[in-house]
Order: C-alpha cells, then structure tokens, then sequence
C-alpha cells in the first residue's frame, strides 16, 4: 500500500515555498465535529460508519475533496499506518488505535484529513516553506465544502466545539517547522524558546507533539484558540516565526564571521560520516543531516537539493525502511540499511 | 635544509619489509664510546671536534660510511633539528642540546649515527617489517668499519662501556614497532604487555622512549644488554614479536567473525573524517590512520598503499607541516593545514 508515495515525499517537502532555507514547512489543522455524532471517544461503530459515509458523499460532491482518498484505518496494516505517521500525514495515536477511525490523503500529500482522531475531522494542509496564507486558505476551502453536507457542533458564545477545550472556539491550530541549528550551536536557543512560550506558543519536536527536538528542528505552533480570531491566530504566530528566522540567520552570519573554520569542520564531517557510516542510529542520522542542512544552506556543500535533504529525511525512519526493503527489519538491521541508503542517497555528494 | 627527505619517506616505511602489515619496522641500535675522549657528558668543544674529525676520516675510507653525509647538530636550524626526530633519526634530546653534536646520515634513512647523544656513537639502523637479521648485519658493519679507525671503549669482563650502566656489555637495544589495533579494540593489550614487560622488554609509544602508545603503535624492545650475546638479544626480542604479531592477527580474525560490520562501521568513519575534517589534531589523526591501516589489511579499504600511509604518518607531524608550508605555523594553523593536506593525500581513495 501507498507504494506510488514511497520514493518521493510529498509537494510539501520539495523545498519550493519561500523562506524553506530555515521555516521547512507550515502546517494549518482545523478541529471540527458533527452535531448529530458522539465525540469520537464515544462513538459506536454503526455511528463511525455513518459518518464516513457522510464524508464520503460530501467528497463526491466537492471538487477538492474529489481528489482525496478514502481509507478506513483499519484496512491499513501497521506497518502502512506506522508509514503515513512518519510522513507527517496522521498522528501517532490514529496509527495505534485503528478502530472506528479513517483518512483522507491527497496524493500530492499537502491535504489530510484524520476522521474520529481526537475530534470526528482534523483537516490538516501542510505546505512547503513560510507559507500560511494559502494554507489557510485551502483548509478553509476543504472545510466549507464538507459543511455544505454535514453541520458541525457550534456554539454562538464559544465558537466550533471540540473534544479538548484547548482546541475549542476556532478549533484552529497552525505551526510551522523551523531548523535553528545556528540558534542550538551559539546555544541561544532555549532564552528564545522560552521566550515563545510566553507568547504562548509551543515549541517541539520532529514529529508533533511529545517528541523531542532532535535534527535541530522545532515545531512552533499556537496554544491558545479560544477569543482570538483565525486572522489575528495565523498573524501573531507568523510574527514569531518570523523573528525566529531572523535570529536564526544572525546566529548563521556570526559563526561564519568568528569561527568559519570550526563551523566548516563540522558541517564536512558530518557529510564524511554519513557517507561512511555503515551502522548508524536515526538519531545520529538526523544530527548530521541538520549540519549538512545547514552546510547547503551555507553554500558550502555543493550539489545538494532541498528535495534530495528532505527525501533522506523522510526515507531513514523505519516504517520507510522497512517498506523499501520489503521485510521487517529489527533494530540493529534498520541502522545497518539506514547506512546503506544514505551512502546511495548521498553517493552524488563530493567530500 | 633535507627538502630532498621532504616529500617522500625513508626506504624503512616503504612497507616492503617482511610482515609489514603488524611489524612496520624493526630498529637496531648500538652503542660505542671510543676509549681516548670522556663520555659526552663531560666532553669539552675541542675533544668532540676532534672526535668529529676522526669519524670523518674513518667514514671516507669505508664503503658503507663513506655514503653517509655528516651534519653538526648546531649547523642544523631548530625546525630541521625536530624534522629529523619526526623521520625517528635521532633522538629528541639530540635536537634539544645540539652543542658538540652531530649526526651522519645516508640518504635511504635506514643508517643514522649520533654523535655525542648520551654516548660517542649511536650506530641506529631501521629497516622495514620484521627484520633484525639484515638490520643487525648491516648496524655490525657500520660498528665494524668505524672500529678499523678508532679503538672503543671496552672491559674484557663487562664488554662495551656506556654512559648509562642499561647499556653496558652489548650496547645493544633492539626493537621492533608494532600496530596493534585489535588488541586494543578487544581489550587484551594490556595483559599481553604486562606478560612483555615481565620478560624485561619495554613497550613504548611512537616516538620512543617517554612518548605515549597513540595510534595503536607500540616500541618494544630488550632492557637487559649486560649479560647476554647479540644473538640472544635479537631471538628473545624476536620470539616476542612474533606472538603479538600471532595474537593481533588471531584478535583481527575474531573482530571480522564476530562483529565485522561494527568494526567496517569504525573503518570507514576513519576514512570519512579523515577526508573531511578542516581542523584536526595530530593525535585525532593517528586515532583514525590506525583504523585506515586495519582497514587496509584486512582488505576493507582498497587502493591505499602502506607506502601512502606510512607516508601520512610522517607528514602530519608539526616539523613536516612547517617545512612544506614553508613556514613557521601556530598550532591552530596546523590543525587546518594537516586536515587539507589529508584530504589532498586521501583523494585517491573512494569511500
């Protein structure tokens, strides 16, 4: 399953949208469920299949939703499940508990839609760089084209209601993907981090919530989506983002001034290691690749696409292994065939 | 000064030597005092002029000696001087205090005589791999032309005398360097050298006496001379070499049955660093040669010669790097010269 998905990553992950050096993507995910339902946590099976139905028949009616596809969790073997997590397209917990639960995925995989994760549909768009306005703007379209054949729970005081109330009002979430290896190695990342979180907003790591921020990446998103509109939301989050950025290529400008040599140093030993590597970690994998990340960005290492950066990101998980090798892999055989990959990946790249 | 040494190295590391894969070289050394001036310690400017002198002339009437070209130590520059301890001619206290010393050399770098070091003469012979036998034909002869022109001092019970009583009877130390990684990777090298030290033989690092055993190099060589024949010393020594040779090649086989593709993953790392590092200390550097090495032998690593390598080893060191950039350099000038001259020396060699 999902074979058409394996080589590639998704349009969001081409590096094409703007600012990609630093913000790798922007992520909208609106909350919504159907008055007539139980929250997911209560819903009856008959009532899930109900409900996919409904989505199903909105979806042949809309020109965008047309082109997702429709798949029950539950059709899907874990390993696939485990695959769709790693590309960012569902969370965790839609992966482990499969029951009563569904996806909806284009192909280009920018759309997502998880129905009866937390709340009966998160729709989620994700794009490619410093990107929210015309994220927004396709996860609004997808979810006035569902609304014209279902009703969500509303209420005129409060807002959309959802199954946590931190999600209540707009139900609206937005965050962004930054790379700040400058900002980790100058070691001013934590003052500007706490700094973001007195603005209320959370800083974490590679995959979502609860994961830490390894690779030198963060994922900065709102907390707050109660009394405050979707505007002021997107504005507030994109002047955060935006001042991280610039701190960030600050911190780039001032180890290329005071310390190039050392800065260089590490940057090609960490390509040297990772086209050398026979056995190595996931973990160790993501380090080096956020120095060869930044050695691209740089200028200093030739010959190297965001695409291909991004791809080998997404290929050394194990769900990517494992289907690419077609077997279960254990452990130490993932960081054997990890290596493997990358020195293939990278076989282009000259030390 | 010895630009004609600079670029190559001495016929000792060509590495073609028997068993030069675990024994790179096998060095005698004797030592002889004549009977007419005091030891060096105590010898005035005029005495070692004339023991100068009277080298010389026994030099121009023997064969062997007469290739040999003579050099007063305080004829040499401090940089020279330290030069030709990094290519193991002489001693590093000969280059220190060069005052009433001097040294004759023959352009192979396999002969090396010491003038007035702790004793008249240290007759010092290298030759590559596990060779004493020509090594101490050849030393004897040497020994043998400058006895026909000067008489040495000499006690018909206790033999030749020397400054330091440890050299007394023979004069002789023989000994061998020998690269054990695989004793150190599987943690057997210590108990193998404590079983050499308690058959009186001492292991030092890789430049002699008083250095540290970096790189995986080990000196050994005989304590006792007093008492002993020539030959006695020589198979003792021998019969030692040959069992740690026996027993790295032994470890060597266990690691490639056992885990090989950690110890590939370790080998190759080497490579990868080495070829990419912009700033690198000499020590990190024989970390990593030694890994190349172990990698070359056990035919992990292809078109690398020992010749090449041994060759490395010899140019990274602070004397050389100065010598071929002309110029004396800061030792974080060194870091980033020794890490392009590596990449330049490794081009040829894929990873």
């Amino acid at each position: 399953m999902f074979e058409e998905l394996l080589q590639g990553v998704g349009e969001w992950l081409k590096g094409r949208g703007p600012d990609s050096d630093i913000v790798i993507s922007t992520r909208i995910r609106i909350a919504r469920n159907l008055d007539i339902f139980p929250f997911p946590n209560r819903i009856s099976t008959s009532e899930a299949d109900k409900l996919f139905r409904n989505l199903q028949e909105a979806a042949g009616k809309s020109k965008t939703l047309k082109q997702l596809k429709f798949f029950r969790m539950e059709d899907i073997e874990p390993l696939d499940r485990e695959f769709l997590v790693e590309r960012h397209l569902i969370s965790q917990e839609h992966a482990l508990w499969p029951k009563n639960k569904a996806v909806m995925l284009s192909e280009d995989e920018i759309i997502s839609i998880m129905v009866n994760e937390e709340d009966h549909l998160r729709i989620q768009v994700i794009k490619s760089g410093f990107d929210f306005v015309t994220g927004y703007r396709l996860a609004s379209k997808v979810e006035d084209e569902i609304a014209r054949k279902v009703k969500f729970a509303f209420h005129s005081d409060i807002g959309f209601l959802t199954a946590c109330p931190t999600n209540v009002g707009t139900g609206l979430r937005v965050s962004a993907m930054v790379h700040l290896p400058a900002l980790i190695i100058t070691k001013r990342v934590n003052k500007i981090l706490e700094f973001v979180s007195k603005l209320s907003f959370a800083a974490r790591g590679f995959l979502g919530e609860g994961t830490q921020a390894i690779g030198n990446f963060f994922q900065i998103s709102n907390q707050v989506t109660l009394g405050l509109g979707e505007e002021e939301i997107i504005d507030n989050l994109s002047s955060v983002i935006r001042q991280l950025r610039r701190q960030e290529i600050e911190a780039r400008r001032y180890m290329m001034t005071k310390f190039r040599y050392s800065l260089e140093d590490r940057i090609w030993r960490a390509l040297g290691i990772l086209k050398t590597a026979r056995i190595i970690s996931s973990q160790e994998t993501l380090q080096h690749l956020s120095l060869l990340r930044l050695g691209m960005d740089l200028g200093i290492i030739k010959g190297l696409s965001k695409e291909l950066l991004n791809n080998i990101y997404i290929s050394i998980q194990p769900a990517h292994l494992q289907k690419l090798q077609e077997r279960k892999l254990s452990h130490a055989e993932r960081d054997i065939i990890r290596g493997n990959l990358l020195r293939e990946k990278l076989g282009g790249i000259s030390v």
